[in-house]
């Protein structure tokens, strides 16, 4: 859930203020992912030490600290090769403060330091044995016990290289970590890893790539290896078997490791927890696999595993990245999740883009079309995410039930996993998440995998773990998505399922009428959505009325139910309003007795199977003297006349109703956030990627 | 979701006053079914016209109404035979006032009168009928039209019968109902008709029953009888050939009435919508289904129904109610909610009676046991309710797959309906309500049998509609509920749920130890709820820091999650605060941004298999500031260190670790309620026993 960023210029000088500048602001680039503390760790000006600086707060806080600290860093010195880590903070152990934040340090001789993403579940284990050894903590975190354990190692095994202490330690841990180290006895040199947390090595040169492929260095064989406590020589080549991948390399074919062509040695390394934080650099990119080191010595990376298992690969593929800087910035929006709301006559149009033939009423998902038959044949689908991506799944279930005429079972990751669900051979199950390394949706994808079901993953980002792990899966492409709460994705998640209904109903001849008409009513979106963002200035007049209220309830049923769950979170994410979502059909078994003149009400009634039952609903608020704000249908004055305040969506096809009723709650949301003086990128105690469980 | 009652005495001489009585008393016994309004309809002082008494509020304020006008009423005068219609109401259609409660009336002469629960769901189209024949409405309620549509149809057919007015009437009509007529135009006769709404005729005698079955007087072949509009000869006997079924009745041969024995010609009827109103006069019954007409002229019953069916039995047997009164008064307690919370370790064990043998390990569910193999072939266990019925769904789902292996789906029953949910002959779904009359559990019901599925049937009411149309059932035993809210009937459908995975895993060898376990556990329960009650006054000390905030949310996960979902329920229903269950696992991805230290939050931390889980979420409130109550087990300091507050419960096995953690919340939504002055066994807005979708 944090942000971790590093770089490392070799043969490449930069003033310290260059490389303040630049950890600095690759933090602002991840700041979406935690941003409670930050902190950096660079050498120090007389180059003895280290410098750590650390601030509770937003990155802005770290930015200012470092700026009021000017003389003392020295920021004019030039550097030819230097490595500075850095790190926004999601707090999870101990609460957010300078103390807290990372790097977290071995000892006040700072021999090792890191930034750490993720929860290491044996910390207390690890941190009672170095209690018992004599190590002392100055934090609270988990984070702290990595750097103690590092010294620890070292201390044990002076002679080992830095790669090699990281790989004994990492092998200690258990939990979820990315980890990016420093260390005063290893000056120059950076050593990264990984186990599912997600983690990226960029590199830029001045010239072009003698490859595009890091060859991976595996361990000897385990049996051998435990015979010897330190398993590679120290400096020299990799010497087993695997090092035949290296001739992968054209241009050094006899060693395996990564090097910028030799008539230019400069070369510059960042490491980040995703690819927006380096974009602005380079779009050169490795993404790590879990249990991967990657090292940089003498401007030189190598990539290390331990062991090598059967399918394993033998190297590492540099990816290029197609993101441009643009789509990352916030345009004339006031804020990330303004402009992802506005986006979305964009957004749903790239998603149906090259996959819909609205002419030829044909659809082709290409992720997933060779497994179209497997899917048909098999005994129920079940859709598995957390947050706003479960809510997409709760949307579409009914269409899904009805386009492919299988039991659909919808399930929260977190529930999933705790009840050990039954999973069968024949399930194909699904797996929803905007940023595809969500830790529970994750878990359960392994979880399922290894009971042999079909996976198929639905995320927004490529190269994702979900994306990576799954047999199979749909792209949303909603583009990158930066406020924390979920706007465009949630409506791409939404058309990524409706599509795959149509294309598993393709040859169902008694629902060709029905596909029609859903197709139809997607071609129609793009213009729909720009008719519903219309409602803006209405929505925040709305929001002046509502803003100051304790609680808000959000009602609905049928279609139109999953745009209640998900409002409601919007709204809670945002406005730290109390805001629930309500099943109109539970009413009288229970939440109509909040119901009063006093208590904010939105109903959703649609003219869809549900009308009437919603209707019924409706009077019984308004019996209870309720006032209802309604969203309901263009026109429609028999239901307006039961309204307080109204609330016009055009008409669509039921099953696609629900993405133009959820755009007024998060327009809403969004007004009712900045009425409260709340950030809306940033709300509190949240963080985009919920990367640990 | 209103009560019904009417009282009918035949050649038994009763004083007005006794009379009025009889038909307050029968509408306090039904108030939880509705107390928004109330009313009765007598024969008027004169005897030329009806008295209609309508009062908004609880039926306490219509009888000081009635004791206002004693002398107008004429208190004294005894009537030999009269009919009294009386009726408690809980708005649908309508505020709730006097012009809306019932009865209602077919003009000013008071020509027909009735009184109704349920919805007419095509009454708008009935209205605009009547209104383009001239007549005009006195009120917004759909049971108005009911009233019209008697006249205009008696006007139309003057020769006709009550009962067979009746008869024409329910048939044009849409939705649920029971109802029951008076009419100035047939002294001392009274007809009643249900369709989805429970309705009964209770039968008072000085002398023994001449028969225990009333037979079917069925309409003559619809064929014949579209030819004829009148289809049964005025006053005659019925004469088509279903009439041999009165040939069951020994002591009256000829006729398919039934009469009270020829020696005494005295008898009193009852019409209610539960058993519970008509217990203090007589213990026998008849339960009507659906269409079923019930007309007493001349001291004499007969139902009718249109046309017969393949299948339709030939009488409506009577049965012998064996609730005892005292069950249904409130003892020493100030409401029965709190009675019923403290009579839960009596009631549990009443759930196991006769059906679990603690010492020979084997449990026996004697309405199912026969289906237990075509259940152990099924393809896949639903369990569909509402309310808190579909909480102990929720409870019991894990253990259920981990004791059947097969996958196991919970649904709201408005939402399996609304979603059209694809069901299979190889389905077996369960039903589970208090009542056993919820209404859209009861369509569900329907919905799933029409597909061919095994239908299991979990209530609380012999005789329900649900238990009469399942395959087979459990009676859960838990005696009768009449709070509002449930709390007994939560955890007795809970141990109910329970008993059946045991059940079907009985062979299973690697499941064994973990049966024991359970059945251990079951038994201990009586000693660990009697303990946990203890937690009274400390519970009552909570709830004087909790019952002035707005919000409350209650989080955990795991076995307790529908533990969170059922006290959330609770808090809402009781105290009209706006409580939520949060699943823990989602807190990150929403909920968090909730947490201060100004929000009170309760959570749930036991030690079992999700308790490292439920610390991370315990740590991330903590973190926030937040300042939790938990409820945890008895003795565990190492998570109390965690708490603002403490609840201990005693250990139980994981999967009934759920009935012992609610408790606590069921006391505390109790004791917020008294100190927020809110009626507990009546809270506003709702109903218990809910027979409308």
């Amino acid at each position: 859930m944090c942000g971790i960023f590093a770089y490392l210029n070799h043969l490449t000088p930069k003033t310290r203020k260059e490389v303040l500048d630049f950890l600095v602001n690759g933090l602002k680039r991840l700041e979406y992912r935690g941003y409670d503390s930050a902190g950096v760790a660079v050498d120090s000006a007389d180059g003895n030490n280290m410098a750590i600086i650390k601030k509770s707060g937003k990155v802005q806080a770290l930015e200012d600290e470092i700026n009021s600290l000017a003389s003392s860093l020295a920021f004019d010195t030039i550097m030819d090769c230097h490595v500075g880590i850095a790190h926004t903070r999601w707090a999870t152990h101990g609460v957010p403060n300078a103390q807290n934040a990372h790097p977290q340090r071995s000892d006040t001789e700072n021999t090792f330091c890191l930034v750490h993403n993720g929860i290491i579940t044996n910390y207390k284990d690890i941190k009672l044995f170095l209690a018992k050894k004599g190590y002392t903590f100055e934090s609270d975190t988990d984070t702290e016990i990595i750097a103690k354990l590092m010294l620890h190692i070292y201390k044990s095994h002076p002679q080992n290289t830095f790669q090699e202490i990281v790989e004994q330690c990492i092998q200690q841990l258990e939990g979820a970590f990315a980890v990016c180290f420093k260390s005063k006895l290893f000056p120059g040199e950076c050593v990264a890893s990984r186990r599912g947390s997600p983690l990226l090595v960029a590199i830029k040169t001045k010239t072009r790539l003698a490859t595009d492929h890091i060859p991976i260095l595996y361990g000897k064989d385990p049996a051998e290896a435990k015979a010897k406590t330190d398993f590679r020589p120290h400096g020299g080549p990799a010497t087993n078997e695997t090092l035949t991948a290296a001739s992968l390399m054209p241009r050094t074919p006899s060693t395996a490791e990564f090097q910028p062509m030799e008539e230019d040695k400069q070369v510059e390394y960042f490491f980040a927890s995703d690819a927006s934080a380096v974009i602005e650099h380079t779009n050169r990119v490795i993404f790590l696999e879990d249990d991967d080191v990657a090292a940089v010595k003498d401007g030189t990376l190598t990539i290390h595993r331990i062991r090598r298992n059967l399918d394993d690969p033998h190297a590492r593929e540099i990816t290029t990245i197609k993101m441009e800087i643009q789509q990352i910035m916030k345009g004339n929006y006031n804020s990330f999740m303004q402009k992802e709301i506005f986006e979305q006559p964009e957004s749903v149009v790239n998603t149906m883009r090259g996959r819909m033939n609205f002419e030829g009423q044909s659809i082709i998902l290409g992720g997933i079309k060779d497994y179209i038959p497997e899917i048909k044949r098999c005994r129920r689908l079940m859709l598995i995410a957390c947050g706003t991506s479960y809510h997409s799944a709760v949307a579409t279930r009914q269409l899904l039930e009805e386009l492919t005429e299988l039991p659909v079972m919808v399930e929260l990751a977190s529930d999933f996993l705790d009840r050990n669900t039954p999973v069968f051979r024949d399930d194909v199950c699904f797996f929803i998440s905007q940023s595809g390394e969500t830790a529970d949706t994750l878990m359960a994808l392994r979880y399922c995998k290894n009971r042999g079901a079909l996976i198929v993953g639905v995320t927004n980002t490529v190269g994702s773990s979900i994306c990576r792990e799954s047999h199979c899966g749909v792209h949303i492409n909603a583009g990158p998505e930066i406020g924390v709460a979920s706007t465009k994705a949630y409506t791409s998640q939404f058309i990524s399922l409706v599509m795959f209904g149509l294309v598993m109903s393709e040859d169902r001849i008694s629902l060709q009428q029905r596909r029609k008409d859903i197709i139809q009513g997607l071609r129609q979106l793009e213009e729909q959505i720009r008719e519903v963002l219309k409602l803006d200035s209405k929505v925040q007049e709305l929001a002046k009325d509502l803003y100051k209220h304790k609680s808000l309830l959000i009602m609905g049923r049928g279609y139109n139910f999953a745009t209640c769950l998900e409002g409601a979170l919007k709204v809670k994410e945002l406005t730290y309003m109390h805001s629930e979502g309500i099943m109109a059909g539970e009413l009288k078994h229970g939440p109509l007795a909040l119901v009063d003149e006093t208590m904010p009400v939105i109903m959703i009634v649609t003219r869809d199977p549900v009308y009437n039952k919603c209707m019924n609903a409706l009077q019984q608020v308004t019996a209870r003297e309720g006032r209802p704000i309604l969203i309901c249908e263009k026109g429609d004055k028999e239901t307006q006349e039961f309204a307080s305040s109204i609330l016009e969506v055009p008409h669509s096809v039921d099953c696609l109703q629900g993405i133009l009723t959820v755009i007024p709650l998060q327009l809403l949301s969004y007004h009712i956030a900045v009425l409260r003086g709340c950030n809306v990128d940033c709300p509190r105690n949240l963080a985009k990627s919920v990367t640990v469980e």
